[in-house]
């Protein structure tokens, strides 16, 4: 028995079986619904309401308010079609398509990154135009024998050769295409230089590469032209594996169900191709002459880029299948619009410090100063290295994607509808805040968390624990069903129909990610027997480090205390990194010995992690000695009041 | 409309379109039509007769006699099915099941042989058993650098290990599913050491390999333990190409029309994956333990085999897309059985002298030794090899297929039914004759050919150009429909209900292929300023080679008149020098030494050998001052009569 299933507002309409989960039935008609989990019931974002026709749901009511319930709402993972139905995915279920995305910085102003970094444009992968002697019966050697001597004399070392089979199989006809001219692109392994393919004429020129940052979030794609590093085009999109979950770990486990690891390969390859092809004929740049991809990413998201099964990431003691991959061709992982294509990735550090932090770090060029900083890269998990020229130790703090919305009642990415900014009246507790967009709101992004965190506090609307002090009688302050609440944005403000609130789980799911930030800065140093003081530089990372405030950060204990000078914002690193090692050979390597350097903190089993992650639990800390800047504000607002 | 048309005596039936060419229709039906020219027309060998319904025939008479029309007798090639059939396949078209294939020495004589040659089992492609210590939080590398280092504790320089993404995908797995305990297949390239495969548990001790012959005409596969060199097994079987052409220019032409290429290539691969699939089988070799596969063959064989077009050997200045091939694995070329064997072929010289030659080379030794030999293939082409250890020099002689069947009327393979001695009383002209599994015959095969126009010479049957001399009265000699002829089998004496006879066309045709032989020897020779006195000894080398008769091959100076005890007959060594490379590295690089150090020598457009091919269009010579055992016997005889 099959049901047809209409989804609004897209209107977009499959037919599934009887019994079909309502969330797989979204995914197979092509529709996002928003989901935290994957679709195992664990984080009651996939809310519908069924507008025509029933549903079997199961329980939801934990995740649903009574009023939720009352207007039809279901979550769409509990629920199996029993009949024709009608769907509308309401806003705050949607994935907007107007959002915040860091792409790293301008064209020009990388380039020169890049070339203080030390950069020049020598990559591996090469163009070398050839004009071969035709073959007469005096001169009969092989097509292959004609091509290396012909390298040879353009002083490339061809006495180990090697042509792929399909450059092989089509030599013998491209020779001849162009009358003995030729282009070859080449790159070396070790003694053994690889013709990669092989074009008619004079290809020289027309070479193009890519570097790409697959986030967990999202994902970045530039399309560079490798003659002079231009950034001809880029483009980003969601990481459409985010309907099988938020996080890595959530996606782990997807991959180890059936089809699964194939499912988040193909989603993830699928979203850097279409970027590609998009990107590819915007600037004219026609199929077999992108040469050379470079990915950079977490490990996870690296294993299931390759399709490897990233199940031992997750079972202690967290070992990845490898940290530097081997080269592979665009083909092996699916790419269809360049399969000659060399992809590399970034090398990776461990299972949960990846190739996008050895970009940063690269960026940052922290590993080459006398003077010890520190890099962090706030994004769905939360890693951070610190060191200068002798030494680096990184650790990953498994923060979770609260400061990206999951666990977050209203909690949201950095998109249209997102309260971005939050200011709280310390006499009236009004609220005032600003939206991305500037429409009407539908939720709460990082940024609005961390301001609302902070002026909650030093407005004294809720205490150092992070409770909600009802004593103070405002009318936004009210018993929600899961316990004490603030009002953010009343009904009538809001987009969705329904007040906006910030709950006391909110805030503590809020309190906890900051806390273990903190606490794996605090136990880096500590492992180095440093201090904060010590810390030259604080590079900030990600695309998340890019909107927030540093000052209400400090205030609710998420940074460290330090003078605002100190902190430098990056932008997307791991974009501009990938970007670094496609064209300069020299900084690809020293990524790679970076990672190499690199010690890794398993920060899980550290005890002193715990202790400083209970002590950290606390607004913006148990030791308020420790932030001063803020113990002065609160007291100054104290005096002021 | 649609025909069913059954093969007899096979009873194979196939349903085909109206208008099907009938020699495809065998070929559909999978029963072997015997064919020199691929269906084209130009051979007459792939005689059928229709006993039932009827066929619209082309103009066909050149090729059948009178009585064969009246028979019935139509060429499949030239005929369209036109209604349901019933075709007969008579006796002399088909391809017979018991045969003489030249498989090699026996396994203690090749071991002796190779051991006698330098060789040792020592091959490029090892099994390493692993036991790697598990991780644990604090020793928690990636399972690649785990691997590495188990590798460099065995003191294998791992520092550029590959692994390909094959491996890569199940080395988490594999690595736990015996505890960490595995065996890798390895080999190196320049620096780098590649990982091919990994198998759980240790597999070190079940590692086989397969030496190939892919010959124009037949096909030999050894199964070889890796371990100790043991041939566990020998398969041999005609190289299905045949259908599309009995010698390479032929299959060239084919390779060059719609698809031809990719049947030809599976033709030959599935050749070999059949003999594999089963020798494993029979020996209980498991999917994955075949390691590396070494394939010798001629230039254009080996083009087909790897499915590259061999258009451009065939046309002047006959250049190959190339002579040394990269290693692939076996799944490129469609290897189904063991998809990560790496594939290598024995290093081929030029067009027209091949991998096989360059492996005949290496079991002569004839680059070893002080003294001058020869080296010499009858095959279906006709390959020689002249030189010493400090020089070797080569040419292929374009002799054509005759001596294998092709151009002559009752010619046909070494098969069951083939006359392979022949006997003629110098008085009564009577013959006698022996026929390979003593049945009746139906044909007569290289070494026949041989006896018959030695013994047709000596006793004055013909002259020195080849010509019957009816004057001698005898009644085999009659007036065939295409000129004078010879009877060698009498209609009641043969299985085909027919009179064998030896026309002056095929007569004509036999002279000319042993002159391009001689003229062959004779060039290469005269390019080195020797003679054929300066010859040490004369390696024959090829299926056909072992099975001729010296002192006849003199005779009719297709060999040069040197004494008998210089000839040494080697077999067939293609496939022992296939063997040799693939057990021992330090042969297999002799293998590539030999190849680059043979000149080849282009005798298509040398005039010297033009001369000396038409000096040689005599029996034997026209100089037969050079063949004096020859002059002596028939002085002999004339002495006797």
């Amino acid at each position: 028995m099959k049901y047809k299933v209409t989804f609004l507002p897209d209107n977009a309409s499959v037919d599934v079986d009887a019994n079909t989960n309502l969330f797989k039935a979204s995914k197979a008609a092509g529709v996002y619904v928003l989901s935290s989990c994957g679709g195992k019931g664990n984080c009651g974002k996939c809310k519908v309401i069924v507008t025509k026709g029933s549903v079997e749901s199961g329980k939801s009511r934990s995740f649903l308010t009574r009023e939720e319930v009352e207007r039809g709402y279901i979550l769409a993972c509990l629920s199996k079609v029993t009949g024709d139905l009608v769907v509308e995915i309401p806003p705050e279920s949607r994935m907007q398509a107007k959002h915040k995305i860091a792409t790293g910085a301008k064209t020009e102003e990388i380039i020169r990154l890049m070339a203080s970094a030390g950069g020049c444009l020598e990559s591996r992968i090469k163009r070398v135009y050839l004009e071969l002697i035709p073959p007469t019966l005096d001169d009969s050697i092989s097509d292959y024998e004609r091509v290396r001597r012909a390298l040879d004399q353009k002083g490339l070392d061809a006495s180990h050769l090697h042509m792929n089979y399909l450059v092989l199989k089509k030599l013998a006809h491209t020779l001849r295409e162009k009358d003995w001219k030729v282009t070859v692109s080449l790159f070396s392994v070790g003694e053994v230089l690889e013709i990669m393919d092989i074009f008619p004429g004079d290809a020289a020129l027309t070479r193009y590469g890519a570097a790409v940052d697959i986030g967990t979030t999202t994902v970045v794609v530039y399309l560079v032209d490798m003659t002079n590093g231009n950034i001809l085009g880029t483009a980003s999109s969601y990481n459409s594996q985010v309907k099988c979950g938020d996080d890595v770990i959530t996606r782990i486990v997807y991959a180890t169900e059936k089809n699964g690891l194939q499912e988040l390969q193909d989603l993830a390859v699928g979203n850097v191709s279409a970027m590609l092809r998009e990107l590819a004929q915007k600037n004219n740049v026609s199929a077999g002459m992108i040469d050379y991809i470079v990915v950079a990413g977490n490990t996870t998201m690296m294993h299931l880029f390759y399709g490897i099964n990233p199940q031992y990431i997750r079972e202690e003691p967290y070992i990845p299948t490898a940290t530097f991959f081997p080269l592979i061709r665009g083909k092996h992982v699916g790419f269809r619009i360049d399969p000659q294509a060399v992809v590399y990735s970034m090398p990776n550090v461990a299972s949960y410090v990846g190739g996008d932090i050895t970009a940063g770090v690269l960026v940052s060029q922290i590993h080459k100063q006398d003077a010890v900083s520190l890099f962090i890269d706030i994004g769905t998990n939360g890693e951070i290295v610190l060191g200068n020229k002798d030494w680096l130790v990184t650790a990953a703090c498994s923060a979770g994607p609260a400061f990206e919305g999951s666990g977050i009642k209203f909690g949201m990415r950095a998109m249209e509808g997102a309260i971005e900014e939050v200011e709280i009246d310390p006499k009236t507790f009004e609220v005032n805040y600003r939206v991305i967009g500037d429409v009407k709101p539908i939720g709460i992004c990082g940024s609005g968390m961390i301001d609302t965190l902070a002026e909650m506090y030093l407005t004294g609307v809720i205490d150092q624990k992070g409770k909600i002090r009802e004593e103070i009688g405002s009318k936004r302050i009210r018993k929600g069903e899961s316990g004490l609440e603030y009002v953010l944005a009343w009904r009538v403000e809001s987009a969705i129909n329904k007040e906006i609130v910030i709950t006391e789980v909110d805030l503590d799911n809020l309190i906890r990610a900051k806390a273990a930030i903190y606490a794996g800065f605090a136990t880096l140093l500590a492992q180095m027997e440093m201090r904060f003081a010590d810390v030259d530089k604080v590079f900030i990372a990600g695309g998340f480090g890019r909107y927030i405030d540093v000052e209400r950060a400090i205030t609710i204990g998420l940074l460290p205390d330090l003078a605002v000078e100190k902190f430098v914002f990056l932008g997307n690193t791991s974009i501009m990194g990938a970007y670094y090692a496609l064209l300069c050979d020299r900084l690809r390597h020293e990524a790679e010995e970076i990672a190499k350097k690199m010690t890794y903190l398993e920060l899980s089993v550290s005890r002193n992690f715990m202790d400083e992650y209970l002590s950290a639990l606390f607004l913006p800390h148990t030791n308020l000695e420790a932030f001063p800047t803020v113990k002065r504000e609160l007291e100054e607002r104290k005096q002021s009041v």
